[in-house]
């Protein structure tokens, strides 16, 4: 990762924005930008007017081994206040009179702000506070090539874990087998660790859309929601497959196959400078035709990355347009409370003139 | 659990604290005032004064069949927005004016209270935002019967792979291994997943404090730290085991008695109306003794429960008093960068008289 590069860019946009520092206080942003992958941190990021090295990392002593190792384009300073506290009060300072102090707005809390507030006019600093535009969440959203080359490798080993489901899922095994199982793999091969719980919901529970595997049994017929994904190497995978224990009537085939057209649909609509709202309402208009849409109650998709939700958002009404290097995952679905759900789910990079699906795969529905 | 209670007397809290609402944003405290287990919610609670039904869930489409299984004492509003928004435009669509609404300040972001507050604002119902006291936090500090039940088989479960560990744990296996075998192993016994990345760190990277499990591979010689948790039922546990691959030096034993007489020390101050700062100087000062205390870089403790960490904290200067019912880990430890490290962490329930050790066993270092 070119972390100079991101710290460049970053002090670029601070100068268009027309702040003098940015104080970074949401940790996939810290990482992001220095490297750093520590619990706890508050990066004070100057716009680089200065001409010196502008960029401090306030963290614990339980980091200081690991901040000295990861960071090479931020200054390091150890403290046992709060981090966001101590970066206000290292500002205070310095000559910051009359300086504007961005805040990740979404990302700090309502108390936070209160006691930065407090000391940079305790110690007479004076900087003034203003809300930031998302300066990193914006970078974030296009990915470089080597976040490419980490996601292609998350998302193939995530797409490995299908087939341990496959082999767990048969009725009277618990939810939780399924999920250990494939857990268990993902560990093996090298994750960190699972991107969100894994869901595993069988039978009526298939309409639970977020059915974290339970101590639930698989029952003897109905489908099987499978949502899961892999951190490895920071980055986050994220799939869904939808299979069917027992023989499917002709009502369950449909219903798939509604919405595995929603999400093909959507998949084609796909391409530089469609805006996420079309790319919804591809999949959205599918089930509509097949009167399903009211059963489909969340949105299509998310960008994916070093977090497991991260903009853009591909939902009803969005207008951020698709960029070339853009990844999301298209994930329609449809749910009938008490009867069964199917949610189908890729996650695919935007490139020139369309977009890739990570690991394709046929789609047709499996049965066990 | 007994959720109606819990309600009540959050509601006596309200009006002690001259709040007309509370508007709960932090999801683990609307857990626990309701049972209500999605990941959106604002929970919008009245003080009582009306007379009737006054707590509302707003959550979104997703949770439609959930909430309503879960929760037995709130409306529950269904909508498209973000849960706390939804919560202010129904509360401006009140008679809300000239009332006062707590908002969980440690819990809200400075972008979403802006929002709010505008929604209060032009909707004309003008209610009155003020940060909150941490009033569930503090209810959920003292642990009922049910959930000290709860706390016991977390623990209990998550203790025994230790035992996973100790046959996991040998040179040139990789951390990640060691840490995926436990993991299955929690998982095939009904946990819904660890409550922390789990922390394996064989030989230097001992000194790493939240050395989360690696693709290093254990040396030959050194101590592990094994640090790692389950949820199970919704309840956290929390234990760290440090053993010693290979023959360990008298200056290694010395090192890890140093800490296990500081965990003992600590455990013995631990009784109602003992602060958790006296708790934490008894660890301390026996590290003191040992030269030792300036590899201490964290603090003793920390609450545990719903949340792996909670209130209160153990740590240096903590004015909080200890209350039978409170439930907390003792978690000393000494790293010296580059070279070794040890932590040893139990979990112990504050009694009328001292405390209990939950899952307690040997302690001495274990050589493997």
């Amino acid at each position: 990762m070119n972390h100079k590069q991101r710290m460049r860019q970053l002090q670029s946009a601070l100068l268009k924005s027309k702040l003098d520092y940015l104080l970074i206080t949401h940790l996939p942003n810290i990482l992001y930008v220095t490297g750093f992958t520590g619990s706890s941190a508050a990066l004070l990021v100057g716009d680089g007017e200065a001409g010196e090295r502008e960029a401090v990392l306030f963290t614990d002593g339980r980091y200081r081994t690991q901040a000295r190792q990861e960071v090479n384009n931020a200054r390091i300073v150890i403290g046992s206040k709060a981090p966001a506290l101590a970066a206000a009060e290292w500002l205070a300072s310095q000559r910051s009179r009359g300086r504007i102090l961005g805040i990740e707005s979404e990302w700090l809390s309502v108390g936070a702000r209160d006691r930065l507030s407090a000391a940079l006019r305790g110690k007479g600093g004076k900087a003034r506070l203003r809300s930031a535009p998302p300066l990193v969440e914006r970078a974030r959203m296009v990915k470089d090539a080597e976040e490419l080359a980490r996601i292609r490798a998350a998302v193939k080993l995530g797409a490995s874990l299908f087939g341990i489901a496959c082999k767990a899922i048969r009725p009277g095994a618990r939810e939780v087998e399924v999920a250990a199982a494939m857990e268990f793999e993902a560990r093996r091969n090298g994750a960190e660790g699972m991107s969100f719980p894994t869901i595993i919901a069988a039978g009526k529970r298939s309409a639970v859309i977020h059915g974290r595997a339970s101590l639930a049994r698989i029952p003897s017929r109905g489908f099987v929601v499978c949502d899961f994904g892999v951190i490895l190497a920071g980055y986050c995978s994220d799939r869904t497959r939808t299979v069917y224990v027992g023989k499917p009537s002709q009502e369950a085939r449909d219903f798939y196959g509604a919405v595995l057209e929603a999400q093909q649909a959507a998949i084609a609509a796909v391409r530089p400078g469609v805006t996420t709202g079309e790319v919804d309402e591809a999949a959205r208009s599918v089930l509509r035709k097949w009167r399903l849409a009211r059963w489909f109650t969340h949105s299509t998709g998310h960008g994916v990355g070093l977090e497991i939700h991260e903009a853009p958002r591909v939902a009803a009404g969005q207008t951020q347009a698709l960029d070339p290097g853009m990844v999301i995952t298209i994930e329609p679905g449809a749910y009938v409370p008490g009867k069964w759900g199917v949610r189908i789910e890729d996650i695919v990079v935007v490139t020139s003139s369309g977009c890739e699906v990570l690991s394709p795969e046929d789609k047709g529905l499996v049965v066990l």
